[in-house]
């Protein structure tokens, strides 16, 4: 806080700085949206002078895309229950609390409406997605291990189709999501896991 | 045909012009994308003056929500191979196939990007969803009757769950969807069904 002030640590600061404006970006954004939000108000919002904002950032969009780009990659937690069942209903309910907060709602507005036509926001999408899925990928790897799910049964596969009813309802239907929807994605993906339906295609 | 030009029939006049216009506004968003689509380049494509189309739509973009949702509320067609498994296929097939034409790409991109803040797309895409899931539960509820789904599967969410991996892939993580997609999604789908994952829940 104060010791942001502090002229004896310049090391810090930068990154201090950053973390300050990409939380007043989202907040500026659950607030007011993304259309209307400005860099003044973020600056304002976080307690920096508007040229400590341009220094960092060149424009708003450029701002935006990295306060959602950040926001996005942060850690879904990787359970370990001891059983598959309740890795993947952990998992499917840590993404539906995480688009379901306000800035989640807002986060998500943004990246399917208001900014969903800039080409930096289709790249973390799709890259923040890869990558949320690779860090899940050891639940289930635990599983065939543990003889629960067939061997050769494909993660990233599952992992998709756990998420995948999720955001169908998020970005297509707009039906609710809450933990009952989860448990369901959890089920479903489970038993398509062990009829055999989400194995690895035989090698070449 | 011609006989729709024979001032005998005005009836027909008015609906023509309006397939025509439609027709033209999907053309054009194939060729030119949402943003530099203009009213003038429609009607010339149509064959029609400008004010033929200011009369009937109030501006570009109630033109086209309307060519957006009319496009999207066109049947899919609803399968009877016989056998739960053959319909799910050709139902997620029929899927793929309506987004990876060049209209189907044009619709996709403009109702997640360009007019994806406008009220209109958003309902749109949530009443078109819901009516072409309808359309298709006679799928479900034959195969419950042939005894090949258990009594009690809920018709609307395993449609739901056949589309989601399709839709999740053209709308978040941007991997190609073709016929071995729609086929797992099928075979997911029946095996989550057959496993009780995907039945209603229990009455009040």
């Amino acid at each position: 806080m104060s010791s942001d002030q502090s002229p004896a640590r310049p090391v810090g600061r930068g990154a201090k700085v950053r973390a300050a404006v990409h939380a007043a970006a989202l907040a500026e954004l659950v607030d007011v949206g993304y259309a209307a939000l400005t860099v003044e108000s973020v600056a304002q919002r976080a307690g920096v002078h508007k040229t400590t904002v341009y220094r960092r950032w060149k424009d708003r969009e450029s701002l935006l895309t990295d306060a959602l780009a950040e926001h996005m990659a942060a850690d879904i937690p990787v359970p370990d229950t001891g059983a598959i069942g309740g890795d993947l209903r952990a998992l499917a309910r840590s993404l539906v609390q995480a688009f379901t907060s306000p800035t989640g709602q807002a986060v998500l507005a943004a990246m399917f409406t208001g900014a969903a036509h800039l080409p930096e926001i289709a790249a973390a999408r799709r890259h923040v997605f890869g990558d949320r899925l690779a860090r899940a990928e050891p639940v289930v790897l635990r599983a065939v291990e543990r003889g629960e799910l067939p061997a050769g049964t494909d993660a990233a596969e599952l992992l998709r189709t756990l998420a995948a009813p999720i955001y169908l309802r998020l970005l297509m239907t707009g039906d609710p999501v809450d933990e009952s929807v989860a448990d369901r994605a959890a089920h479903v993906a489970l038993a398509a896991a062990r009829a055999g339906a989400l194995s690895a295609p035989a090698g070449p």
